[in-house]
């Protein structure tokens, strides 16, 4: 489903609202009176274009046309959904919603991205109330799945639900409220956290990096896959949620937060949680959540640590203090031995590598050759700061055979042939293995470029007389079976 | 560095300690007196098996030996670290340290995860008190790196510097708390939203499945990588975080939440936080950030994703329902002319595709061309119900030519030929390009397996039959450039 939705206010919010539509198929007509408004709306979009269309498997349909309009009028005319972003002043909103009343057809939806009013308090008064409905993004609303949809009885049904289904046509997770409250769920619990945190930095507890490291190396984590009480029940542990709340809800009579009016624990209020967490989890045991939980964790951590960036670097510098224990060589003059293969791999499969099959997944074998190359090239000086100097090697072709299978927590090794290793190219051969069991071997050709040309070119010499060493020694090693073979060649 | 530590309590948390250990090379001696404290830990050290080791891209060294002590005095006996976790008990933690006074070698640090009480408590009137510090870890121990480290003035600045350098031996992250306060930092901003969630249930604004969707699917991803205030400072612009705390500090007076006593924000506390956010963001300007955010959430939902969990589960029913309009064919039968290669694959390149070339890296050409070969297994019958019933194809052997580069953000299409499809042989190739750009070629060899015995087998003939009309309807497309060639031959 797509066609024509209207933006009002293009800010951060109202910009990643147009460019949801946009990527996703939609034509888009921005209202913003402000001077900047161009401006700001390609910044957006901008990020928006580089993030969104990658982000699923399945290409996303050619981008709508994006306008930006003089008027209220122009924006919104054949518009389907009208989406209201402009700043957070109710007087404004009731003036924006009256000047919509004569433009908007009868079955648009006027979404509003308010994080604090309730509906009625955005219908009072106003000729569409019937149409208007909180639809409350999160930052960045192209990238972050949530919306919060809120409906007072002036909505019915049926509007909620065709709300519902164009907000989920546009990759987001509609959540329906079914109760309005001043600034809806998950501002409450923002707010919860805000405040308690201004008195941390007020009385001089913690510094705000401080705060936002007990954060995203901790609880951050769990709450980007499961949320508080699902996460909770896992705490709680087989005894289950009715377990986790008597051990801790005493801690609601504690100091442990400046939020001291709380909740009574009454047995009708356990029993409800109870049953809801067993609503929500219970179809999954403990054992199966906690795995589920460590199998996003790692994941996750995993990806961060592609981006040497929170939890991640953490996992990363972890990682390169274990190098020379783990038998890791920094330069291929170090070598003890350099006539022999080259340890340039040893790790375990890790739980993201795992596929349908149960077993380690194709692409991850050429993952871990990559790695192994990556390694070699280090070490003959193609490093980090030779990179930044503007060469490389690029792999020309690859080609690998699976000869085993191996499954999440096995240990693997990669040792390193150089077969070739003079002008432009490097021949590789890899062989990875789990103990002494043979699982793939990899054959690769890699070309020296130059960054600023992408063409190939020389290395350097600082590069080309380690890997001259290296191949020169390993020389008088047999030629590995299966080297030089096509796919399907008789063995 | 690795020695011997001992663990008093070994329930979840005190479990998750011993696999830290255990996993990063410490021999561990663990002292519970439950009945059940030996399956209890070995279920725990089943789950961290399964996850730590392969967190990282370096193995971690052998595993330590790990004993159940019957006493107390026997587990701690040599071990430079005790970590304490039995249940929050004041009179319970004071025994442990008191026995613990005769048999504590003098530099042996003992850390206690205690989540509610202050060091100062912990120490007082106990003998060990200048080596015993809080050090308050997160479930799951084993994965999750933060460690809170609060001190008193009881223990010197040097002891404190080698708890934190023992914990980053183990992969963690301490945070060094500066202050003591109940609950120290997370748990209080945990509590904080805690008692809000509680709230809301009471009152029966939203279920507890209804709260976890609003963390999960929003502020949940945004804070797995960056915490509350580098997250505001985006929010605020490049006008910075002053500006942000202008245009959101009136909420404060809202009922935005039951936590109601809140701090004033005076001119003194928005200088405090703006300079601290500068200091701790600075660095990066909001473009910046903007986009690492945004590299660190397409990651982190992709790994979901794949798991197709959470965020990740609702990108793939995105995906799922767009595959029809992007010209994605369910079976081979239904294509209208299966004499010319089939579109396998048509997805736009993901941020975490890129490596440091800035191109996509090579083991993502693979994975590609993995979900190409999905593609046509599922067009043949090979789908996910047939996988659960049994058979399944292996690659046995992949030749890749890297040809071309492509960037983040470009589309690229995957079109496949069956080179052959008889017995237990798929022979196929796979061209991949960016508009007409040809980028890269694949050519597969696969077997058919039964799963249950891992070997080569002949598929049924609701996979056969789909399998050789297509092969034979392509048999007349002449044979492709490339195919059958090894690696370095000439063109």
């Amino acid at each position: 489903m797509t066609g024509k939705a209207a933006i009002i206010g293009g800010g951060v919010i109202g910009g990643g609202w147009a460019a949801r539509f946009v990527l996703n198929g939609w034509d888009v007509a921005v209202f913003d009176p402000g001077p900047d408004a161009a401006r700001k709306l390609e910044a957006v979009l901008d990020n928006a274009r580089r993030a969104l269309p990658g982000l699923g498997d399945v290409a996303l349909p050619p981008e709508g046309r994006l306008t930006l309009c003089e008027s209220l009028a122009e924006a919104v005319v054949g518009a389907a959904w009208i989406q209201e972003s402009v700043p957070e002043r109710l007087d404004l909103k009731h003036r924006v919603y009256a000047e919509l009343a004569g433009h908007v057809a009868a079955g648009a939806i006027v979404g509003s991205s308010t994080s604090g009013f309730k509906p009625s308090q955005l219908q009072a008064g106003q000729a569409l109330a019937g149409q208007i409905v909180v639809a409350h993004p999160f930052n960045p609303v192209y990238l972050l799945p949530l919306v919060e949809v809120v409906g007072s009885p002036a909505n019915d049904a049926a509007m909620i639900a065709r709300a519902c289904d164009v907000l989920r046509g546009l990759g987001m997770r509609p959540l329906h409220i079914k109760a309005e409250i001043d600034a809806h769920i998950a501002d409450r619990l923002l707010e919860s956290v805000w405040r308690e945190a201004l008195w941390l930095v007020r009385d001089g507890i913690a510094t705000t990096e401080e705060i936002d490291d007990a954060i995203r190396y901790g609880f951050g984590l769990r709450w980007a896959q499961m949320g508080l009480f699902e996460t909770y029940r896992i705490a709680g542990g087989e005894a289950g949620m009715r377990h986790f709340m008597a051990q801790f809800g005493p801690a609601l009579a504690w100091p442990w937060t400046r939020l001291v009016d709380v909740p009574e624990l009454t047995e009708d209020l356990i029993t409800r949680i109870a049953d809801q967490s067993d609503a929500q989890s219970g179809a999954h045991t403990i054992r199966e959540l906690e795995r589920i939980r460590d199998a996003n964790l790692v994941g996750m951590m995993r990806a961060l640590a592609a981006n040497d960036w929170g939890a991640g670097a953490v996992q990363n510098a972890h990682d390169a203090a274990r190098e020379d224990a783990a038998g890791l060589v920094a330069h291929a003059d170090d070598l003890t031995d350099p006539g022999q293969p080259v340890l340039t791999l040893t790790r375990t499969v890790p739980l993201d590598w795992i596929d349908y099959n149960g077993h380690m997944t194709e692409a991850r074998y050429l993952d871990a050759f990559g790695q192994a190359t990556d390694r070699l090239m280090k070490m003959v000086g193609c490093d980090a700061a030779y990179i930044a100097s503007g060469g490389s090697f690029f792999t020309a072709e690859t080609h690998i055979r699976h000869l085993d299978e191996v499954r999440a927590g096995a240990p693997v090794t990669v040792h390193t042939r150089v077969l070739a290793g003079a002008g432009k190219k490097m021949h590789l051969w890899h062989e990875m293995r789990s103990g002494a069991r043979l699982l793939a071997t990899g054959e690769h050709m890699l070309l020296h470029v130059d960054l600023a040309t992408r063409r190939a070119s020389p290395p350097p010499p600082a590069i080309a007389g380690p890997l001259k060493r290296l191949a020169e020694a390993q020389a008088a090693q047999p030629w590995p079976e299966g080297a030089g073979r096509a796919v399907g060649a008789p063995r």
